[in-house]
């Protein structure tokens, strides 16, 4: 055992035994598997969800979620809450609320894809709880422990996304509530860090993929990233992607939209269904060179 | 007229105009001044909020609202609920929540202090404000614009702290969802970025006083600093308080304990009530040589 | 095309066409290509530069060479000059300079494999170009604007480390003073980011696999990773290296030890011949995965 | 004693001992004190050192230097050879080198005002001693070992600059091989870090005011802060001038311009002759509430 004496230390044995025992990783104990609506997490499957920004109308749901299914994707993604850092909406950039849910649901009962969607205020986790298999909470509610609270207390898997300006601990912490209050389903996604020098205009955060083995060392729950919303900018989503399942990733998550350059939300970083398509061939291509897959034939 | 062409453009005139009209200030437009249990904000006086970090029991925080007031504070400051990283309580480190209230209504009542408290829950606005003259929105929850929402429809004033990791232009994005559901008495608080490299444990966060003037250039309303959270060792508080006075701030929020050592939380950043008593007469002397007051005869 | 209105741009048309333009790629101009020491490099094979962090004797870099021409390196890498962030040396942590040299000139003699080796000093360039094949410069001196002049007019092939601080822009603005006086292979190499949050001791810094397709995108020269520094944490080299293929690198850099664990300095991040041998072997397959090799048979 | 557990720890009683004893301060131990050219540092004394960015010719050296010594300035500063991120001069940006140097002496000689001049290239810290009275180590080179050495061994004070990405520990290991070699009067100079966020255009980097007081625990030798530089914005030099005084700043450099609008180099960010003078009023006034003195009488 090489004892660790360099400075700077953030993540302790204490911290593992005290601050987040349940998310804690010890050793070389085998990290968690569990299934969501019938898809293994953990294991050697990576899952994929894949979907727009934003549900925008009925039929671009529907039809993104069968665009995805086609590709062999494993939950379809879209937001129908959505967080915006300004309050004004447009004609664009709205959000359809509790009609986009039932949108959502349209589509897996046409589809049977399984649905990942964001939950932001208290008031709405029942509505979102009985429409999606899994409950996402973003970056900016990464440390709004009553929300957090309150989605492990409804009983539904969860993922939780990294804040940008969070440290692996911090996130771990966040964690530690969900799974005290219950959630014993429990993922969690890197979204891309604020940093001090970002590369271009399209690139507003960095995805961090240390963060992969660093929280796969110390924490027992699977890890992915989103490629999407760290690079803001489509031509990086492949190499970025392919960077994850390199560094270890559990599952990926990715904005896919039937036509990218009229997304109503951030018309730069979403991919198209046909490049969609062709990353899941390259993303099964290096899944199995590193021992896993994405369930795609090649 | 300087035209600006470096690069990393944060802050546009496009931001200004749409994305946070009602927080936006315009070239120079006066700033905005309002009372709060009248105490003036926005002009030459510099109000204090001084008291501890956690409400820990009835007895300390009423011996703190005399010291606060006997010293020339204006608000006491005290969490009755208070995030924590981790969700583990323990003798030291609690909260006592509708008791807390209690007690700094009590406090309120022996000394006429008005009271900041913080809220994190959107089910407890109602209790919070029916005792606070300020609802405190903490640096974790300046993006649960649920939260924002809820606290500006309560009609109290409200001061919303920067996140460690947010841009000023998400900060004020931030602002603009309380100003457009009709909070008319907002004030910003600086309490420290999370950075790349911070200057020893005791120091967690760096205090952006450059925050300050830019702040009050793109925005209306009234920005102060917290150096006690910031600075996380009770040495540097009184010259970063000092730094604040003289990069222009407009209120100061400051840590201070009966008994510091002994502080149920954080007990590295408090400082006692000598400490305290001392600090406003510094403060004094630094506000009048900047044409301002903190209200303290020197 | 999509216009690009985000906020934050950091690199601009007017950027490429006269702050570097000889470092400039313009869209789907083609990247450059080159060989260096027989090597080739910017084509589909990744080159693979290994060895340990500084020759600690002329036996055990004789002993790393034949390693690493065994399990299929390109180059041998090797501090004789070694900046370390203190003054002070110690028996364990040294400069062997001169001495160090001839060592790494007797470790290719003996195997053939070309050399890489930091330079920190204008005054040794000659000494340290008449044995390097590539002349290394640190993240330390990416700034250090005489020096990289007078390593360009060595006529030396070079590899321009990114500062752990610095932008992409500033990166490519140094490697544009060294294309100015001449250097015509010229590599880049991200090494980490100082980051607002490390993970732990063992990682110091960040590794920015964004700034892979980021840099290839706005520069023609090639662009790899050094994951053993990054990471500081030896676990971690291998998903960072699988990863850094993945995100497109044009060359690995990596640190392997005849004995890591008594490495003279930075223990924490070599990795052993054999974990190197076998960590080749997982390099080629992601790398055939993503259409590349590093030249290593299955 | 107060015992520090928190995370993060960046700066250890070990650091002090043997990393860098020379430039530790330990404990209560008085900081150091000694004067350069006659003008006394480290003491009640706040010496202002003021100029252009860059010598741009004989006269308006000449004209500034005068108005920094009529407005109470101790040291002139200019450059005269000046690093800029990219290679390609214009008319406007240039450096006039050893005839700038010439024109520096020329100024001393008429006001009596010593010098602060930056030192970049092994091969001209000869030229730049024979005229400075302080060698000006900047941002880029404060890890470029090979310079600061030979910096020191000229015999000559030296200001050492933090670089924009390096942390408190990093930057007094520089300073300490400079003091290992022979430099006896050395002075710290923080001048702005890259940070996740700017404020905006024209603020590329973060003064850091906490690195003041975290310096002057840490280390015994002089620390101000140069908010020019760090602001790249006029209007902000002032605030952050008078905050670094509150902040304890032990001298302050700043940027003073003929005609601003018009200056070769980063127009946003000096200030006039007569925005210098009254900001020279407003920092005795915040030096005298502070019990120091900037030299200059109400």
């Amino acid at each position: 055992m090489i004892e660790n004496k360099a400075p700077g230390k953030d993540i302790s044995d204490e911290d593992l035994a005290s601050k987040f025992p349940l998310a804690a990783r010890r050793g070389d104990e085998p990290r968690r598997q569990f299934e969501i609506a019938g898809v293994p997490f953990g294991g050697d499957l990576i899952p994929v969800m894949a979907g727009p920004n934003t549900v925008e109308n009925r039929e671009m749901i529907l039809r993104t979620a069968e665009a995805v299914k086609k590709a062999g994707g494993h939950f379809l993604r879209g937001g129908a809450f959505k967080p915006l850092s300004f309050p004004y909406r447009s004609d664009k950039y709205f959000e359809l609320r509790e009609e986009g849910l039932r949108y959502l649901q349209d589509a897996r009962d046409a589809t049977g894809l399984p649905i990942i969607t964001e939950v932001m205020d208290q008031n709405y986790v029942g509505a979102v709880a009985e429409v999606a298999d899994i409950l996402q909470i973003g970056t900016r509610n990464m440390q709004n422990y009553a929300l957090l609270i309150d989605c492990a207390r409804s009983g539904k898997p969860c993922m939780l996304k990294r804040h940008y300006g969070a440290s692996l601990r911090d996130w771990l912490g966040a964690a530690e509530y969900m799974l005290l209050e219950g959630c014993t389903k429990l993922i969690l996604c890197e979204r891309g860090m604020a940093v001090p020098h970002t590369h271009r205009a399209s690139s507003r955060f960095l995805l961090d993929l240390q963060v992969v083995p660093a929280a796969q060392e110390f924490c027992s729950y699977p890890v992915g990233t989103d490629p999407s919303h760290a690079t803001f900018w489509a031509p990086w989503v492949k190499p970025m992607t392919l960077a994850s399942i390199g560094a270890g990733a559990d599952f990926i998550m990715l904005e896919v939209h039937p036509d990218p350059r009229n997304a109503a939300v951030d018309p730069l970083q979403p991919i198209s269904f046909d490049a969609y398509d062709q990353l899941m061939l390259s993303m099964e291509a290096v899944a199995r060179a590193v021992g896993r897959t994405v369930g795609r034939s090649l």
